[in-house]
């Protein structure tokens, strides 16, 4: 019932601190597309920018819990706002891992259908940005996750193409099977994370509506 | 406490809603069920049929979501409604990733004790379908979820025994031994899956109590 | 609240049972740590006490959700102590697989870092036993939340080292390396599983203040 609750000042840093949050994970699939494309000797050195990254992202949660912690109203139950910031801070965390995965495991060649795995990662990145300050006026939020539903669709249609290609002889080498199957099924999980965050955007907009 | 809010029109509404849900999950262990005794050459053209049931559950699960946007009254607490239907759809979603993904690894042979995982995992959605009717008057319950209990603990001793065999030398290639792992682990997280809508419906009959 | 809520009879019987929950994780943590230990000969014989810690957790669980069940005031929310009984239920269910695993698989000798991870998750289930009474007065719960989290990283780090060292050729036989991964991720999703009860325990101490 957003029109009983017009967004406070109080409720605009919600909402700013949750964008904060998904602006993280945009700079994460971004640096981590940028690890991919790069060198695989280039890719230890900007393993700490993506784990600061991450570590930005925890204090954006944090910051979260603690304001709700301080506020007495927020914009809807703390419950809600806490499992959202959760479920975001779980996108940065995975595509943390797999730039670290993809180091230790010193992988040379990526299975090249892997960019096209984070092409749509990205883009779910993006549109979760572009969503969390429309949550103040609960507007135009079904187009998100209609189309962050249709983008995981997508990416599990990719997922399962590496996974059969993975197995079909595209790979050899029993170990760098194990390798490759891990970081293609990392980035499944990223995909599935964003969709996570929409499923909550999604829950809070039936309960307000 | 359902003796002071006897199942109205709408109510029966939810549970059949929830009923539908278990029913596609019933419909997927059989159609899996199929797929694993199918001769391999066959496997591949099952698969339209299992996806489609999983998107059946999918718009079964939006139903439910839909149902308790509209509707000011529901039997028991939204959220227990909403988390019960996801927990469905859950069941649903990993069957039909098993089927995939044998399809995917062109597994020729399966170990033959999967069989009896799926035997476990099938009287599981069956006893799943034939409770979430009786969520209307909360009766005969625990029985339900006791069953469902011990299927669990039975789904638990054939997959350590399977993975045990596995690798102990019931498959030599590294490779094969990969794919067998990843499907012996999957029907696990089924049989899981199915305990976690017990556990829900439990969590509800005690707050119902 | 605990100011206008002071601990009465009933509520300390709350926190004795999840202080109880919590010592199993301890003994699991223990058991598991001398399973380790052990000549690969005598860990099978050691399995049904891991299985039997696992079991009574279980029942500590179930006593927490009938306690719930039968209390109309509960020191704070239902959900809640459901989901902090079922967080601390989690660590001893990862703890015994990770046993379970280890003999299913016949492993020898496992990578020597393991007992770092043990260190770690042992400190965990400890410092997680300690904080369940101080529950009761919701006193020095940020100094465990802090130190777990602390923890976490620590067990990452090594996790990670693990997993380098064991792609860098420290095991060369596929199969061996599929056993190792396996139970170095089992680890850490241990120690995970008591960040997770710290993390509810959080979330729980927020609401209250």
């Amino acid at each position: 019932m957003a029109f009983f609750r017009p967004a406070s000042a109080r409720d605009d840093a919600f909402f700013e601190l949750l964008a904060d949050s998904a602006r993280h994970a945009v700079t994460a699939a971004e640096l981590l597309t940028q690890l991919i494309a790069a060198p695989p000797a280039d890719r230890a050195e900007m393993l700490p920018r993506l784990k600061n990254i991450e570590h930005e992202a925890d204090e954006a949660t944090h910051a979260i819990i603690h304001k709700v912690n301080s506020s007495f109203v927020t914009p809807f139950d703390h419950v809600d706002i806490l499992e959202l910031a959760a479920a975001l801070d779980d996108c940065t965390d995975i595509l943390e891992s797999v730039g670290q995965h993809i180091v230790l495991y010193r992988m040379e060649g990526l299975m090249p259908d892997v960019t096209r795995q984070m092409d749509v990662i990205v883009r779910m990145a993006e549109l979760t940005a572009d969503a969390m300050p429309r949550l103040a006026g609960m507007k135009s939020l079904p187009e998100y996750w209609v189309e962050i539903n249709r983008l995981e669709n997508e990416g599990d249609v990719i997922y399962r193409t590496l996974l059969g290609d993975l197995f079909d002889g595209a790979v050899t080498d029993p170990i760098e099977v194990i390798k490759h199957k891990d970081i293609i099924e990392r980035l499944e999980q990223g995909a599935d994370a964003f969709e996570g965050v929409a499923h909550r955007v999604e829950s809070i907009a039936i309960k307000e509506s």
